[in-house]
């Protein structure tokens, strides 16, 4: 190891994995092409993106009236700024509990480009996540060819902040058998693209409680399938609300590839819960990220 | 971080990854499971490979004379125990002597499952390993078919202790052209299957001595195409030698998709000349990796 080292924490949420670093005075010059040599699953440490930890008031254009809050600075693995994710705000949140010593027990409001968002541990390895409120388009209806499905189906465009096509199929064998190697061509096409998720209703599980339950698979846009995507677990969420109609219920289980994500709808907005998992901490070496 | 924690490095040679492990008493318990969910690249720490390091005499079933000797304990991602990697000697190489404090100026003697191989240090982040003598069998044309490549070709048959079977393609343009997505069957089949060179020869470069040149892309039997395979590029430099005839350059370089080698052939065996990088060294979270 060279000098030059940074300290970072790896985690992940449902299989949504992300480098943290800790920059509190807002020093660190993290470039386009730092977060892409650090995002490198073969010769940097391997993520889908980077978080750094600092504070609000050392960002530039960052309007906040809390300036010592903390701000959670998202990167996606090709170096482009990103406003917000529901998995790794909960892998900053067991980050912030376990690594900084904060108390998340009663929610834990941080700064993001997307605005304010509060984080609660649950016990576990369990965090929630605010939301925010997402908006549904259900009679717009754009056509969706996917690969390995037969026939065009009707998408249902929702809004979480970032755009979403749902896509309900008829069964889990339709799900498995559908090829997203590419990605699905939505008709007419959204100008800003579209994440698409591919949805299966399932029977609920019998509980005090009536819950939804959904399978997913997502192609995210730009990236490719993934194994979890928080903001597409809510649009999939309120797109089976829709079409349930009256009396739907407002917890939801939600099956993904990287493993189970919970959402419930309340009138102020949705709350995403799940797993968070710190994997390893260390120091990484800038100068044989850079040597490459 | 629970209690539970193991101290790791991570590292590469041309793009080829591991997560070294320093186990001198042999006391670690590194289970098949342990080794897929360390090589994760998302729930893990990621990695082609995992190199325990201990020593010889701890090892059951290996016999030497040098139970003092490091032993390069080699898994592949799936768990399973490998014999030998030239890439993964280098990283390994690196790690002696940058963590461990070993002395490689003057070639360096471990113990693998491949016998004795010796470790030098060039300089920079190169190191050279040795990697015994293959065997060409120039005579025995098995038949390979290649998605994107038009015809059948001819395949090279070399053993390296693992085996390969070496096509020679046209041009660079046909090497880009080949789709390794799926692998090139080869007929007839070898029994234990084989890793298939695809090799295009370049215009040496000028200097004091005519080195061969050489671009290739690797399909790794089980595992896929590659960024770099060591014994593959000294197998494809028996066969152009082999074809070459009279008067063969005894040095040779390999573009790899993630980097450069160096192949060297004495009469006692091949040298592979290349760069090992450690980027991280850490505390991985063995209760974060099972919990998932």
């Amino acid at each position: 190891m060279s000098d030059e080292t940074l300290a970072f924490t790896k985690g992940h949420g449902t299989g949504n994995d992300f480098v943290l670093i800790l920059d509190e005075a807002g020093t660190l010059d993290l470039s386009p092409a730092l977060v892409v040599a650090l995002c490198d699953r073969r010769t940097g440490i391997g993520g889908d993106g980077v978080i750094r930890l600092t504070r609000a008031g050392v960002v530039e254009g960052i309007d906040t009236a809390h300036p010592d809050r903390w701000f959670m600075d998202l990167r996606n693995a090709d170096g482009s700024t990103a406003e917000f994710s529901g998995n790794g705000a909960r892998v900053l949140g067991a980050f912030l509990e376990h690594s900084i010593g904060e108390d998340l027990s009663e929610g834990f409001s941080i700064e993001t480009r997307a605005g304010v968002r509060t984080i609660s541990f649950l016990g576990g390895h369990r965090y929630a996540v605010g939301m925010g409120m997402g908006v549904v388009t259900p009679d717009a209806g754009p056509q969706v060819t996917i690969a390995g499905v037969s026939e065009r189906r009707v998408g249902v465009p929702v809004d979480m902040g970032n755009p979403h096509i749902v896509v309900a199929l008829e069964s889990e064998d339709e799900l498995d058998a559908a090829d997203l190697a590419s990605a699905p061509t939505v008709d007419p096409t959204p100008a800003a693209g579209a994440n698409v998720e591919l949805v299966v209703g399932l029977e609920s599980l019998p509980g005090p409680v009536v819950r939804g339950r959904l399978r997913l698979r997502v192609h995210e846009r730009g990236v490719g399938e993934t194994l979890s995507c928080g903001t597409g677990s809510c649009a999939s969420v309120l797109a089976a609300r829709a079409r349930w109609g009256e009396g739907a219920p407002v917890e939801w289980d939600v099956l993904v590839p990287g493993g189970e994500l919970r959402v419930i709808v309340h009138t102020e907005g949705l709350t995403l819960e799940g797993p968070a998992i710190l994997v390893a901490e260390g120091l990484v070496d800038l100068g044989a990220l850079s040597s490459e």
